[in-house]
């Protein structure tokens, strides 16, 4: 055994001096493989012998294993993120957890500025593109400009178009032309009625594919999880947003079982990124960003566990809500048994995301009692002084990570964004330090990958692991290789992950 | 790959039919071995090879891996145990958890019956045996009958005379009868000025020997574990004693690392039951248990993770209070860094379990904002109706559960106390059943077992198992074997039993 020199002690939270935190890269190795080689390499890590040696040396040259098992960390484990005490906010308005979905909705829109049809609506040709963002759908059908039937036909004949498409692009995995018909006749005859739910009313949007939604199948991208696992109703953020009327247009395309930020599916094909066709969308919520971001939806629903939701809208260029855990009911979806998965919404705009947010938003009746969140509050960009509201606004950049992109390109025209939101908004940009970045991502890694494995283990080890893409089969390989102790001292990782954040700023 | 054969759906909790649980008695097979056979048998399961193949075997025949690998939990994970919204109780008296450790003794003194010190201060001889309770030592303390330093003298002799005894009585693991003196003298300068910290001033307590308290280095019943953690201050619990006046006669044996039932340890010898020498004191807090029952301290403090302290309460014939997860600060002790793991008090009287209880409960700051407990309650017993508040006492008993015993003298033994109970204070007895006790026992073992084994990993992996008793050993290799999957199914698990639990009533 050797000695003592394997064993190494985190510094308490409290007594890391962040001025002597040094940023390091992130340097992965791992085998670039294709093919065959790439088939045997799957072969040889999920056969147990073998498995061990390959990972120990994979994880060796990345650093996983040492780390958990090696390190005394001084802080208790924390299970699931936590609502920490928070002095109120100004300029926000509680959209109110407690009411009905439709009369949340009702608070968000209070929020926004006044609504000015002409952007949309003026018969002046020569417009630049603009997304038709919710407002803009609903003042068409209260002002019998369209109706949500007419709406419907267009969309099902884009659908069927991209289908047959060259190069493909397979924006959803299940569509039903039918359903979206009969779901756009009732939105059309509420609003004949002028009975319509909620400014939602008629809005298609397009639902991931590891969220159960009626009639579909939920798949989560592969060829066979519907088969084992039957979808008994709507999932809860569906039910709310149908009870604001919006139309779903079917189950989106995804990243087989979220297990990856490309998007690549070689299951169902692999959404092209709407802006450069040659391009990924990233992911896992590969459809309903390059929904969003081609203009078929104002908004969409993804899931994210590590990114999911907030790379595709990045590379898409659209908005991505990364819901702060807890805040949204997951029941329904796959990943409902996780601690870091949220459900939350993409949507071309940020006054779009306020609106779908505010319906599909609430604490599932479990997390009210375990996490008691504060009440929900959104800024009121309506009220006259919404200036000072973005003025309070603090954006953290941690320069060094900030930089640490494939090109130039990418942190300049950050850099860029960020200018603007200072210049026209008034946000304030900080400079702050994260410390033990790489510790923070071995403690996703093992929650996320573990947590997943759970949920399908019944499955897996029943002999399914052969019929799932050969990225989704490593990744399991490697997720079967933690042990119950690293996972705890994952969760001690994130109880001095999440006291850092607070104590990051500078 | 065998089919769906092994694949089994566990029914979700609100679909359970109690009146179809069939109990099953646990069969534990296990190897009998002892000498030369044991330490081979340890040698194998510490060898990663060996290990898997042993475990395997023993597991399977004890049903363990395939139930959390193969078993679908319908519910999400529990991590830790929850506070669920209740009723108020009638005949409660709140400590109020924001006031000094004193005001709250002040308080729980303040629910106990009047105080008649005839009878153990009568003239009269031929008293039966009575247990000194904590209110007796105030007593002669305030009556110049005794002061704490005379108490110190005769406990230090006792201690000094039971190390030189046949058969040895190893109460305690670190002991300094100058550091008795010390704090005796300081307790009795207070009564002398009239000056007593609370009605626990000059109480003589043990402390197990895995809770920091100061000037005693923690082994935790090990032979090494202090050399590598450092004590850096008095555990919260023992700092709150303290601050009522409590005198600690020094840290009380265990069971190595508290992983064990028995109490025996070979590092220190084992303590034996008081009431028959012959006999095992039960563990983990074998300590505490045996200085309660021979009558040396009318309290001590436990821990109690798994039994640890009500498994030696009940076999030395003394009162355990596992107190309800995060409603007492672990902060300082080995095991505070896990999900079931709790401090708590021993003593003889239910009286003075309220007394110890009310000065050491409150949960950490952290628990405070997560669990976010109700008030912290005593049964209200100086009250003129307090009859009325053991009539609303519910005894649940689950029959089969309870005649699983190896001998009927036992239950036989425990089902006359239940109908004492019944008779002198009209406590109802209650028939319940608790489906999924096979199960529970698993998600138990992983939950604690892999907590332990990431506390102490960075000296596992660096060589310590070598320096552990063989019954550590195994059990270590045990945990070992659990995978990252299988602690995540046990918090599935975990959330399925609580549901359980608080439907299990019939």
């Amino acid at each position: 055994m050797g000695g003592e020199k394997k064993k190494h002690a985190m510094t308490p939270v409290e007594e890391i001096d962040l001025s002597a935190v040094k940023y390091r890269p992130q340097v992965v190795k791992a085998p670039h493989l294709t093919g065959f080689a790439l088939r045997f390499f799957v072969w040889l890590v999920e056969a147990p012998p073998f498995r061990s040696v390959i990972l120990s040396v994979l994880k060796r040259q990345n650093g996983i294993p040492k780390m958990l098992e090696h390190t005394l960390i001084p802080e208790p484990p924390m299970f699931r993120p936590e609502f920490p005490p928070q002095a109120p906010e100004p300029g926000v308005l509680d959209v109110g957890e407690d009411k009905a979905p439709p009369a949340r909705v009702a608070s968000a829109l209070g929020c926004l500025p006044t609504y000015d049809p002409s952007q949309h609506w003026s018969k002046e040709a020569g417009m630049p593109f603009l997304y038709w963002t919710i407002r803009d759908y609903a003042h068409a059908y209260r002002s019998n400009l369209a109706t949500p039937s007419v709406v419907a036909e267009r969309i099902v004949s884009v659908i069927e178009d991209f289908a047959n498409r060259e190069p493909s692009m397979p924006l959803l995995i299940s569509f039903d032309a039918e359903e979206v018909r009969k779901q756009a006749a009732a939105s059309t005859q509420r609003f004949l009625e002028e009975k319509p739910l909620s400014i939602l009313d008629g809005i298609f949007m397009a639902i991931k594919d590891d969220v159960d939604c009626c009639p579909y199948p939920t798949r989560g991208g592969t060829t066979w999880l519907h088969k084992t696992r039957m979808v008994k109703g709507d999932a809860v953020c569906v039910s709310r947003l149908r009870s604001c009327g919006v139309i779903f247009i079917g189950k989106a395309n995804m990243h087989e079982l979220g297990m990856g930020v490309t998007g690549n599916n070689p299951n169902y094909g692999t959404v092209r990124n709407p802006h450069s066709v040659e391009r990924y969308t990233g992911g896992s919520s590969s459809g309903p960003a390059a929904i969003v971001a081609c203009g078929l939806c104002p908004a969409a629903i993804g899931t994210d566990g590590g990114g999911s939701i907030r790379i595709p809208s990045s590379l898409c260029g659209v908005v991505g809500l990364k819901t702060t855990f807890g805040r949204t009911d997951i029941k329904g979806s796959l990943c409902d048994g996780g601690t870091v998965e949220i459900v939350g919404p993409l949507a071309a705009t940020v006054e779009d995301i306020m609106l779908v947010y505010s319906a599909m938003s609430g604490s599932s009746p479990a997390d009210r009692n375990s996490l008691k969140p504060p009440s929900i509050c959104l800024p009121n960009l309506a009220s006259s002084d919404n200036v000072d509201i973005s003025r309070t606004l603090k954006l953290g950049r941690y320069t060094e990570w900030f930089n640490d992109v494939y090109s130039p390109d990418i942190s300049g025209k950050c850099e860029e964004v960020l200018n603007m939101l200072s210049t026209a908004y008034g946000c304030q940009s900080l400079e702050i330090v994260l410390p033990e970045l790489e510790e923070m991502r071995n403690a996703h890694l093992v929650s996320i990958g573990s947590e997943s494995l759970c949920s399908l283990n019944p499955e897996y080890k029943n002999g399914r692991c052969a019929d799932l893409t050969l990225d989704c089969r490593t990744s399991f390989a490697v997720f079967q290789s933690f042990t119950a102790a690293d996972y705890v001292a994952a969760q001690r990782l994130r109880y001095e992950n999440e006291l850092n954040d607070s104590h990051g700023m500078t």
